[in-house]
């Protein structure tokens, strides 16, 4: 994840690694080079969140992101009440597969820098750039007769459907889905069809990853 | 999950609830009836391992699972040295979400009765017969030239590929893929495409939710 980092625009305010992480770093920027402190195996264990922590360990500021109508030219993924930190990390490294550059996080989610979603996005949350805004908001002052879609159990067959590639996809909460305000605004509901005789729903990670599988399919 | 388990077909040793979830129960068996204990909310919390428990908690006897060629009728997932529960626990409700109804783990995958498994499979467990199993043995003693799918870099674009609604799906560790000694019976490596300039590989249970996907999609 830390040579992940070493290749975004995030700005680098310490790097703490063993020996054995700097050996291995080639081509390591000067700039960098300079925030770069060498430890011990016993530090970095108490640095780290992590039982088991790797080679190095990093420190970053927090990027103060904005959004404006461009994102708009591609799919946008939009999470409403997103709750569990590992499921939004998925998420997160989901939508960079997919080429989703954007993500836009209802204020009550959780936190995007929160330790385990940093760990479960794997280095995706380096690529993918995160906002958080009143969902309701952002697609009532939404332009371009933008289609917006979100998953229901009424909708159509996801996998009969012509989808676009720009437009809003829409991710609901792990139990209670969509929030009702929002509903108003879905111009399309889709339906991942079921073949089992009890499953009531999906992961909302799992979800989301079928969805995004869908609408990118079509251009390979 | 314990709604779930009183339609499966698990021998049910102990269910211990509250007043509230007996008053919302209908229709349960007199044979279960008897099995009910009703207790209070702090003894629920004292038996739990969730932090914060629901209204009940069951035992259960584990199944002796067996399976015979019967099961290849269908598609099977064999998952090789999956060693994290959610993930485990995610595949199985992926699985009864798709409609496959037997998994065969290699005996060095993490167990299925790990707490954290079954919680993670909302109640798809009682519904998806998970054995465990050495994959080279099953796989050598395969009849009827069954056809065998892995995920690799090198595999051909799944979204292009005709799929049949028989063989068997190999899923991967989390970190280090399909072992080695299994890719011989490999008869078609697929690839999930990646749109993304930099990820590099997807989580194991979301790799396994595209694969199911485009299994079934076809069909519908």
């Amino acid at each position: 994840m830390v040579a992940e980092l070493l290749k975004s625009d995030f700005t680098i305010t310490g790097i703490y690694a063993l020996k054995t992480w700097i050996s291995g770093q080639r081509g390591i920027s000067v700039s960098n080079e300079k925030l770069v402190e060498i430890i011990a195996p016993a530090e970095l264990a108490r640095i780290s969140n992590l039982k088991t922590p790797n080679e190095v360990l990093a420190t970053v500021k927090i990027p103060e992101r904005d959004f404006d109508e461009s994102i708009y030219d591609d799919l946008v993924l939009m999470l409403s009440q997103i709750s569990d930190p590992g499921n939004l990390g998925t998420i997160v490294r989901i939508a960079d597969w997919f080429g989703i550059k954007n993500i836009i996080c209802s204020p009550d989610s959780v936190e995007v820098y929160n330790p385990k979603v940093v760990q479960a996005s794997m280095g995706s949350l380096f690529r993918v750039k995160v906002n958080y805004a009143e969902l309701k908001e952002v697609l009532t002052n939404l332009k371009n007769n933008l289609p917006v879609f979100g998953a229901y159990l009424e909708g159509k067959n996801i996998y009969r459907e012509t989808l676009p590639d720009k437009g809003i996809i829409i991710i609901g909460n792990e139990s209670r889905g969509i929030v009702e305000n929002l509903e108003t605004f879905i111009t399309k509901k889709l339906f991942i069809p079921s073949f089992s005789s009890g499953a009531e729903s999906l992961n909302a990670s799992v979800a989301t990853a079928i969805i995004c599988s869908e609408f990118r399919r079509k251009t390979n």
